[in-house]
């Protein structure tokens, strides 16, 4: 495919965002940090970059240091975190004495809480009084979802954006008043972005496949793989100054990704999931679907059932732990167990027919695996996985070597399941 | 409790870490950074203390320019993400770059992968022999949990440790290979610790118990909250150059700790989960058990299977998405469904009745209940859950008003389900 492609130079300076979160909690590992990723998210649909991230305790030097290597390093510095009484405030007595400014008293603060005080009734202390306290050079950001209000520093053409860390206190704040601050102010790039997901194939073989286009992508397009287990989302963001030009390369970049991939792979788009994909298979053929598991253990079900409305669809499942479940609810054969064992392909096919009788589904998954770390033998060692899938009329099955792991295998299997219920449904 | 407690001057310095990670998948928010909050746990295990983080994208001079910050602010710099083929051994190249080294062939590095290579019958590419490429001053850390290897550096009496991003590698790589290291080459000072489990109560509970006992405690204790679900891990560690004082006072202390909750919470030590300590408790009364499962569509058995060894008590699970499955299998009465629903105390005393006899099990535990995030009404809104616990004799209820969300929703349930059982095992 040949098309033009006419670099713009001001996509090589999209705005450099440092984000900068404060709190003990964070270092000592007790929260784990989701802020980050969401402002990182929030800044991309404006086509700002994260370029670095630094967190650190509540204390004020540690502070000071931060902000000043931060804004060293790029125009643009978002604090989380580190504001509210029980902080004692401590990171906007940081940055009053990172920028050398004392205090005012903001009065319009002060009635935005006294009016919540009332209504919560609860009196106004010191503590209280204290958050309307702001550095004079600062511009009160107005907080309509908690007390602490959030500030904006302009200075020597940097911009500190401080916001309380508590997340959807952090999110309205984004929204509402630092985003669109930031787009008047540094004349944000158009951005958009598509997802192509893909089930089956490990990160590194779709690397392979996308190996030439993707070093072929001009400046504007960048390429992002996000896998999980067998599988990997693919997201394509464009920046550029000229909207249509954006909408018009995503569109075709992204196409042309597409072919590059074998078509059983592309699995789906945006948000899909296996889980939710193969829910809307179901529905759209008006199938109903049950499982049988040993190894899986319930996971496989709880897969299924995550996606919202799954009880269209699924009608259940037997987890046969035991081989006596195996026997007496799925009717897998006695001779089948000692001849073949509980992890061979003629149980797990004897599972499927019985949790399409048992549960009277169209369709039915089974597995049976050594999850392990024991009960491996030397013919069937830890990690050793059947699963199969079937109908009525066919039934396929497939045979998985994994890993020493528990929790991995039993990961695997379901994902490995999911997707061979997807082939087969959409008859492959 | 009167115990004279000597502070320790050198308590005041523990080893300080700062933690660097490496991804362009982070910055953009598309993964969250779950690695740090993890390292910082392991590492408060051995007393040593993160005091900043900072995370860059897969950028040449960006990884030497926070590797020389960070190195700049801590002795110690812990590395992770930004190894293996597809990110193009980018962390590798930079860290070569800032100690303005080369890089060797490490043979043992190819010998571990030709097995791997050999066993998942693959080819080795020249990306991965690139893999074996180590800058000369690396001492590799072998990672029997992936293929790219972790490396350690010290020069200038500063550590800086790599560690691929995948988190059960980087977890290996901290169990087995850095935090052994970092405690010798550091004198670590003699830590302990000790940890309590409890189920059933929230984290600001717990913190009422024992606030005063956190209030007083001497310098060398420090007490951790790790809340999860219903359930709290609390950790004491002490720190002191004395191993027979910290063995003395972490003894007196988690004693003293224990006395002031209730007994029914403290559901076990050390690495104890609720699914390990029912299975234990299974295992001791020579118990077999089996669930029933609507709402938690396999969530339940998943986590009870969970455990390694757990089919030595857990039969199986009817999960009975269907209202056809919980008449025909569990033979809930069609009345009950009618006048009462299938969210109702009665429907899930039927589906442990009917578990327990389907299965032939000693005990069964079953849920029903609205996940959401549709599917409520006035009467039994989305969140509106119901478990039940039985034997032949007894069966105990419990009704849950939980949360808009499907998936905590179905966590929930899954955890109130097992401490219900929990207390049931134990006659409470």
């Amino acid at each position: 495919m040949q098309t033009p492609i006419i670099p713009n130079p001001s996509f090589l300076i999209p705005m450099q965002v440092h984000i900068l979160t404060i709190g003990d909690e964070l270092l000592i590992g007790q929260i784990i940090d989701t802020n980050s990723a969401k402002m990182a998210q929030m800044l991309l649909e404006i086509g700002a970059k994260v370029t670095g991230r630094t967190a650190v305790g509540d204390e004020h030097e540690a502070i000071i240091g931060a902000l000043q290597r931060a804004t060293e390093q790029a125009d643009i510095v978002l604090v989380t975190g580190g504001l509210g009484p029980t902080k004692d405030d401590v990171t906007k007595k940081a940055i009053a004495d990172f920028y050398g400014v004392g205090f005012v008293f903001d009065q319009p603060t002060m009635d935005r809480l006294n009016v919540i005080y009332e209504r919560i009734g609860k009196p106004i202390t010191e503590a209280v009084r204290t958050q309307c306290l702001m550095p004079q050079n600062a511009q009160v950001l107005t907080n309509k979802m908690g007390t602490a209000p959030g500030m904006w520093f302009e200075e020597g053409g940097k911009v500190v954006a401080s916001m309380p860390g508590v997340p959807f206190e952090m999110e309205y704040l984004m929204q509402h008043e630092v985003l669109p601050r930031l787009q008047e102010r540094f004349n944000a790039l158009p951005t958009a972005h598509r997802t192509l997901f893909t089930a089956g194939e490990g990160e590194s073989t779709i690397a392979e496949y996308l190996k030439d286009f993707e070093e072929n992508l001009p400046p504007q397009v960048k390429l992002a793989y996000l896998p999980a287990i067998i599988r990997v989302r693919l997201r394509l963001t464009v920046s550029d100054a000229d909207p249509v030009f954006v909408e018009k390369i995503l569109d075709e970049k992204f196409r042309e990704m597409e072919a590059l991939l074998p078509p059983q792979i592309v699995a789906g788009y945006g948000d899909d999931s296996l889980e939710s994909v193969i829910g809307r298979i179901l529905k759209e053929k008006n199938l109903k679907l049950s499982t049988a598991e040993s190894c899986t253990g319930g996971y496989l079900a709880h897969l299924i059932t995550s996606v919202p409305g799954s009880s269209a669809y699924f009608e259940g499942s037997v987890v046969s732990y035991a081989n006596s479940v195996k026997m007496n609810q799925l009717g897998v054969k006695p001779e089948t167990l000692e001849q073949h064992g509980a992890v061979s392909e003629q149980t797990v096919q004897e599972m499927v027919a019985g949790a399409i009788r048992l549960l009277g589904t169209d369709v039915a998954v089974a597995t049976s695996g050594v999850a392990g770390p024991d009960g491996g033998t030397l013919e069937k060692p830890v990690g050793t996985v059947w699963i199969a899938v079937g109908n009525a009329e066919r039934t396929v099955t497939k045979k998985l070597q994994l890993t020493k792991n528990r929790l991995l295998n039993i990961q695997y299997s379901g994902y490995y399941a999911l997707n061979l219920l997807r082939l087969f449904l959409m008859g492959k």
